[in-house]
């Protein structure tokens, strides 16, 4: 098995995704909202690009089995039903619905991996299910961190060295690691007393900090709350 | 003072270049061989992108005064008169010498960052003079890792980190470090009881072991053997 961690958010070469199990990782926040309300009775999400997309998606659906959540520079948008903090997606809001998801990285992540083979929907909340399901999968895998605005993101690429322990831990087979899977690992290990040391020091979880979103951090580093791998296919995640 | 690694090697953006010191880093094996042969009394190092260029180039200078050096693969390009082992590049040979320098990822490297305000050659082997001569020019600071054949690179990665390492026990202003540049130095944390360990996990070691050049890894990971900081300027490393 080989594993690989794209630790810039560009679009992976075709030859990365063709066989491949995909994982896109956003921990803070839009895969840990995407797992959080999947494991609360969300029927099904709809990652889209833009506002506008949402917009429009959300009226060819009947009222009241669709809600509109997601973020712009951090903060819920207007007219929307939730913002990006996984704490808001509870049963009683989410059961049963059906979501329309816009978010500045995680949300764009899968439309970049949609023509792999498994797209993952990986997280803190979902990590060791995550890695199990990669390995009943037994195909090649690449890690992908959604990153900050385009940049190299720390706590996504600790999330994704903690699915890579995981799968070492447990694997038979011989596995192949690459200079930014060994480097994930190390990453993981570095903060794996203490992960949300990890958020505070990066750029993106310092600026949720300073937008007043600072309750998210400790919250998203809560670890194998849920056995929910959601797995992206056809536009939608579920 | 702001420190940030580019992790992977693209020309930079013009506002991360401008007023800032450059670092460029290939320990494998570049700028292993562009201090070395500065250490050991050339006259000056024209990097230069093709093996094209650089025959043309040398016939522009007086026969005995020019080498050329570099390698394609790994290896020693025909015709020329020095491969990429620093260890070649004896005072013997290069003393008082020019040399035009191509190889896959370092000497590219030096083009892509042209523009900024100053470009240091770091390696291992000059590594804490490096981060003095950092401190000294009392810019903001991008540290460039060249990669492997434009993939992210452990062991300039590593080398990055132990770069920034040396800078934060030594400098008396406040520091502020990206995610790639705490990254790098809890890489280098890592490692640093034992460095060559990072070049044989790296892809690009792997290689040149199976090319027969694995003698280069333990040679490239010697700390600190000279005090000379070659910088490049006009096209010229000096």
């Amino acid at each position: 098995m080989h594993i690989d961690v794209q630790f810039f958010p560009f679009p992976p070469s075709p030859h990365l995704l063709s066989d491949r199990t995909i994982v896109v990782i956003d921990v803070l926040r839009a895969t840990s909202v995407m797992v959080y309300a999947m494991a609360h009775g969300a029927k099904e999400i709809v990652p889209v690009k833009t506002v506008e997309e949402a917009f429009q998606l959300a009226k060819t659906f009947v009222r009241n089995t669709t809600l509109l959540g997601g973020e712009r520079e951090s903060n819920r948008i207007e007219g929307f039903d939730l913002g990006n903090s996984p704490g808001e997606y509870t049963s009683e809001k989410v059961a049963g619905k059906r979501l329309i998801l816009t978010t500045t990285n995680g949300t764009r992540a899968f439309h970049s991996v949609s023509s792999a083979a498994e797209i993952l929907v990986g997280s803190f909340f979902n990590v060791t299910a995550t890695a199990h399901r990669c390995l009943e999968g037994e195909r090649d895998l690449l890690l992908f961190p959604s990153g900050d605005e385009g940049n190299f993101s720390l706590e996504d690429t600790v999330c994704g060295g903690m699915v890579i322990d995981r799968i070492v831990k447990k694997v038979k087979k011989p596995v192949t690691l690459t200079d930014t899977s060994h480097s994930a690992h190390i990453l993981f290990q570095r903060f794996q007393a203490n992960l949300v040391e990890a958020f505070y020091l990066s750029s993106h979880g310092k600026d949720l900090v300073d937008r007043g979103h600072g309750e998210d951090l400790p919250y998203c580093a809560q670890v194998d709350i849920t056995n929910m791998v959601p797995a992206f296919k056809e536009g939608v995640i579920r």
